[in-house]
């Protein structure tokens, strides 16, 4: 089971590889004692280094005041065995629901953040927000991936992606276009 | 062909189903009787209506000035069909190439901004610039779709996803969540 497996220290500046595919992600977090844990599809890489990732996390989510007043969270990569506790996650509030209870996920302690990581997925990014400028506007918040835990395999792991309407998309076949990149590109 | 093929309008409001799984887009864009494609990975929905959408889009491409002057760009969804244009365009400058020409791609005029769109490509979402004031400090452009063209099929585009490093993902099966949603969720 991938929460007993351990992971490894994965590089910051190269989170893109688990990000930029466009995954929908859970978002753990802790505040004043209470954990929390959102489902979001609204994310982008922003930088490689330092490491930047900016976040659509509405204000109707209980996670937003959260990660607002601690200024960290962690966001967790699932695979597609978890789809249907990401869905769940994302049809109830932390208001009113212990979720890492509730869905049997095991929270673990970060390194470098109080958020705690979710063991149970492929990838575990530690983020401090480092810009919250955008937050009233757009809701958006700007962090920084200061530590990162990945497992070694599969070295592709099959990820969910969100369509709208309940419908999702599973990572499909690897596509090796190496040789079309100019060696600085890559 | 692709390009051949009739396009519908598409609701503005309902274009996460094509951006929010996270493909690679190629973004459009003129200035001055001059047209440039650049492809782009970092993009994020930020707002459901109006229809936003945050994109880096670097200094360093030569669609940054273009699309900052011009206020305006097309985000066009290419599929796998495409995939080697999408790096090639990736990896040449429109300093000294015209892209439109040289991967033989058909500018077609939009509705509502002045860029062109690509008729090879499965989506093409109209962007007018509404916030330019993260572009200095990240790179950053918040845009409005103001008009939406896609196929009517098929429905789940086989889109392409980067990880970097020239690997891309394929996009793969679907999987129906429905029932695991609340009615106001969907």
């Amino acid at each position: 089971m991938a929460a007993k497996r351990t992971k490894r220290d994965f590089p910051v500046h190269e989170i893109r590889r688990f990000l930029e595919p466009g995954p929908v992600v859970l978002v753990s977090s802790a505040w004043r004692g209470q954990t929390n844990i959102m489902t979001m599809g609204w994310h982008t890489v922003l930088e490689f280094s330092p490491s930047l990732v900016g976040c659509l996390i509405s204000s109707g989510n209980h996670s937003h005041e959260m990660i607002r007043r601690s200024r960290a969270c962690v966001i967790n990569v699932p695979t597609v065995d978890l789809a249907a506790k990401v869905v769940g996650i994302g049809n109830c509030s932390g208001a009113t629901v212990d979720k890492f209870d509730k869905f049997k996920l095991t929270a673990m302690a970060a390194d470098a953040v109080r958020a705690p990581l979710i063991a149970e997925c492929h990838a575990n990014l530690e983020c401090r927000l480092v810009d919250g400028g955008l937050r009233k506007q757009y809701d958006f918040f700007i962090f920084e991936v200061v530590k990162a835990h990945a497992l070694a395999a599969p070295k592709y792991p099959k990820t969910i992606h969100y369509r709208g309407d309940g419908m999702f998309m599973v990572a499909g076949r690897s596509l090796n276009l190496r040789r079309g990149f100019r060696p600085e590109m890559l």
